[in-house]
């Protein structure tokens, strides 16, 4: 829409209550998911537009990307509409870069933006940032009661996707007890969280089960078993017949055995370049092993990009996590 | 103590405010967890018996058979205490079979029951049995504050135990609005679920991935992918070099294959026997196939013993699954 052009005010996180009086204000929403579309932003986004849509308001999802099938009960009760929006709404969104292919049609116009990631850019004109939200969807959760709009079953499983996947199944160190009781209320509004989560977190494609065994038949243990690298090449995804989505985890594999603090998995790239996960425990930092190939990211979970032949790439980046061994064991 | 003969009334189950009087009247307790101690019964007696402490009372747990490594943490802030006892209590234990080794000392002297299973043989003088529950764990938490007693961190750790491994992490579909609510208010007393699901769920031995790379190995489809089965051997058990503990969970592998719903996992025992699993989805039931073989169990899970080769073992579990794919399908 051509009318808004205009530079938006870039302004430091609002209030929750201001976003609910701003929605309360504007119609013909679109509301945008980031790229790769996950459960939080999916469920944010399809939670809000419904109760948008409660209000009597003209609203819609824009699936940023492809529907990972899992998803697709989103759409059963989405009904698609087209209009001419005048709102343009992010939900789970950092920045702009997030909105992939949306970006040169929405970076600039974005009115209103609710998310939970800390260094979330205020990209928008209205930003509520969260960062104690485990999932956005719990700020979402919180935003529909502010709009006084009843949860309904159908908002109430989107929301409940957005905490369950953005939290490992309440498993990571995000979950707070504000995330359980939101869990809560949703299961007692009438999500079935049991069938979500079956299917979120249960249910593997056969695609997958020959990838982890592939995966697990890579396995090398390095420092008496305190590092254990994994890794993925183009054969193997090939060979066992692996989507984008079959991949999601398998960096978390190496650090789960016993005894292990740094686990790293290594995935060919194009061009004879290694994208490398690393996952940590204890006083180990990822991102400081991450840091030294250009790489970067949290303590316990970073990543970086090294370039030659697997077994160079493997050596250096096995090098890299005993020396960060070395330096914490010595501090 | 051989003053502990005498008859004890037999009595359907019992108000919890009921049991918390009879606690509050009663010391010198043992309190017993049942075989093959869990997560759940252990965080109940251990709660339970810091709490009895608390109030001044003696009271000791009885681990009941090898404490899992995952579990030491209980005995870190515990202390051994060695008296003479005059007070029985059982959690998380449905009949008296389940006290394995102790039923003799113990089966006809239980004189309070708390637990989760509505199968509960009310074996006890006392029992409180509230199948509504996830994890027994969570009956444990309102008798403490029936005591009046204050719930400290190494309590609300142990009771956070019972529940996320009773529950798969929230995950199984005995997880009710309520277990979300005493979760949170176990994380609020200083409970770190990070940690302990992190220990629970994200950790697993050498030996266990071998062996989940054999079991993978001997996978095979059936009724067009419907039916999915594997098995595991003595051969494995020995070359991956598992324990008892690294088998958990085994079971649940097969039917997670997307497109599965009925999932079999055969585990040879001794003398040419095998142990079957069943596990299912939707209106296939599990218990009717492991009854044609003498067995039981739930709807969604269930088990049978069957003798013989592993060839003609399979072929006869395999075809009584879909015969229950015909049954059902026909309906």
């Amino acid at each position: 829409m051509e009318q808004k052009t205009q530079t938006k005010q870039k302004m430091v996180t609002n209030d929750l209550s201001d976003i609910a009086r701003k929605l309360l204000d504007t119609d013909y929403s679109v509301i945008l998911t980031h790229r790769y579309p996950d459960g939080d932003t999916l469920g944010s986004a399809f939670a809000l537009c419904r109760a948008l849509r409660q209000l009597g308001k003209r609203s819609r999802v824009i699936i940023n990307g492809k529907l990972d099938k899992k998803f697709s009960y989103f759409l059963e009760d989405y009904e698609e509409d087209d209009f001419e929006y005048r709102t343009v709404i992010a939900v789970d969104i950092a920045s702009p870069e997030l909105l992939g292919d949306l970006a040169e049609e929405f970076a600039d116009i974005v009115d209103i933006s609710v998310d939970h990631h800390a260094l979330n850019t205020c990209f928008a004109a209205l930003s509520y940032v969260n960062a104690n939200a485990a999932a956005n969807a719990e700020n979402i959760l919180k935003l529909i009661k502010l709009l006084g709009v009843k949860i309904d079953k159908h908002m109430a499983k989107a929301i409940y996707t957005g905490i369950c996947t953005d939290t490992g199944c309440f498993k990571f160190s995000n979950v707070t007890s504000d995330t359980m009781r939101a869990a809560a209320e949703l299961m007692d509004l009438g999500c079935d969280s049991f069938e979500i989560n079956r299917v979120m977190f249960d249910t593997k494609s056969m695609a997958r089960i020959r990838l982890e065994k592939a995966v697990l038949e890579s396995l090398t243990l390095h420092a008496d078993g305190r590092i254990a690298v994994v890794n993925t090449t183009h054969k193997m995804e090939m060979e066992t017949g692996v989507g984008d989505t079959d991949m999601d985890g398998i960096a978390s594999i190496p650090r789960q055995i016993e005894g292990v603090v740094i686990g790293i998995t290594i995935k060919e790239r194009e061009n004879d370049c290694h994208r490398i996960s690393i996952r940590s425990l204890g006083s180990y930092d990822a991102s400081h092993i991450g840091a030294q190939f250009g790489g970067g990211g949290h303590k316990a979970a970073a990543g970086c990009t090294i370039c030659g032949k697997l077994e160079d790439v493997k050596a250096k980046i096995v090098a890299a996590a005993e020396a960060e061994l070395e330096r914490i064991d010595r501090s």
